[in-house]
């Protein structure tokens, strides 16, 4: 190799990041060369500051640097709806749309025998507790629509159904300005499915 | 904002990346947060590592640890063979074809009257130092093929021809397992310019 050995280590710590290939990488090694040093330290800064101070809120499992989540703390949020996320970006995608005021539990994954994932892991027995404590009038499960998060949401509503709650799951069909041409077939039976009385 | 405030920071901070968009931000701070807390410090010190180490080398501008670069103290390569080219990656392709045993000239950019950067920025008078100092025999002009490295080449061009220097510039054309009918019209020009005789 014709670049220096610290060149080479940042290029494949940027390459751990996940969608960054080699070509990437290198393109934000060269950046990060071109950078003023203070820049560079602030970035260095910023990225074990973000991790020593955030940690997962002790109600939802969101990220937060306190003990509970702005989420949480908020008020003015209806207490008797939980949504059921595997992510924690998965809030964002929900909260933008300005239509949920519930709260949100977050599994940070979906059932996985393969991967060794359990309900243990997703801390399913927590989530049941809190629909017990808190009175959850309605569960609302946001798992991807995959086999892993089919499989995941089947298995919560299975064990929260018990408890006397309303167990709903987000709907499936054609993404709103999405072409029927372009559909793909699980798409569509699942937007069969779904369909309504007009 | 109902993420807090050190990973908004750190979105922020991945954000300052070439081609890091809002979306890649969030994708990389939330991976980010899922690392081990070694591996984001391991990380945070390759950033800033790799900016206290690493140097312009003296000769030829690339990148190096030490006052000369691996290319220029590599006795094996012919040193009457000069390539310049824009930025240091550059010289990775150029490596990579096996086809090059000269050594190079990094601009770290090309001239941009709009943008200020005009010879001195690039160090041209210190590469016809070189030039002629090195007794170099063949200039190889390796700058982009857009306006701006259009300009330098031949503002580098005119600049060497006095010294008595053989001034060459790569060639322009199709791109080698590329179709016909996908080329652009500039390309097209400069492959029917480039026609040889077969």
């Amino acid at each position: 190799m014709f670049f220096s050995p610290s060149i080479t280590r940042l290029v494949e710590v940027f390459r751990r990041l996940p969608g960054i290939g080699p070509k990437t990488a290198q393109r934000l090694t060269f950046f990060v060369l071109s950078m003023g040093k203070e820049e560079v330290q602030e970035m260095a800064r910023a990225l074990v500051e973000a991790k020593q101070r955030v940690r997962l809120c002790s109600r939802c499992r969101n990220l937060t640097e306190e003990e509970l989540c702005s989420v949480c703390r908020d008020e003015r949020r209806d207490k008797t709806l939980l949504c059921v996320i595997q992510e924690p970006r998965d809030m964002m995608v929900i909260e933008k749309t300005g239509q949920y005021r519930g709260r949100y539990f977050i599994l940070h994954g979906a059932l996985s025998p393969v991967e060794g994932i359990g309900p243990n892991e997703l801390m399913i027995p927590q989530l049941l507790r809190l629909i017990e404590d808190e009175r959850i009038k309605e569960v609302v499960i946001a798992t991807n629509p995959n086999v892993e998060g089919d499989a995941t949401a089947y298995y919560i509503a299975d064990a929260a159904r018990p408890l006397g709650v309303r167990v709903t799951r987000i709907g499936f069909g054609l993404p709103v300005g999405g072409d029927l041409e372009y559909a793909d077939e699980l798409t569509m039976t699942r937007a069969l499915e779904s369909r309504r009385v007009i």
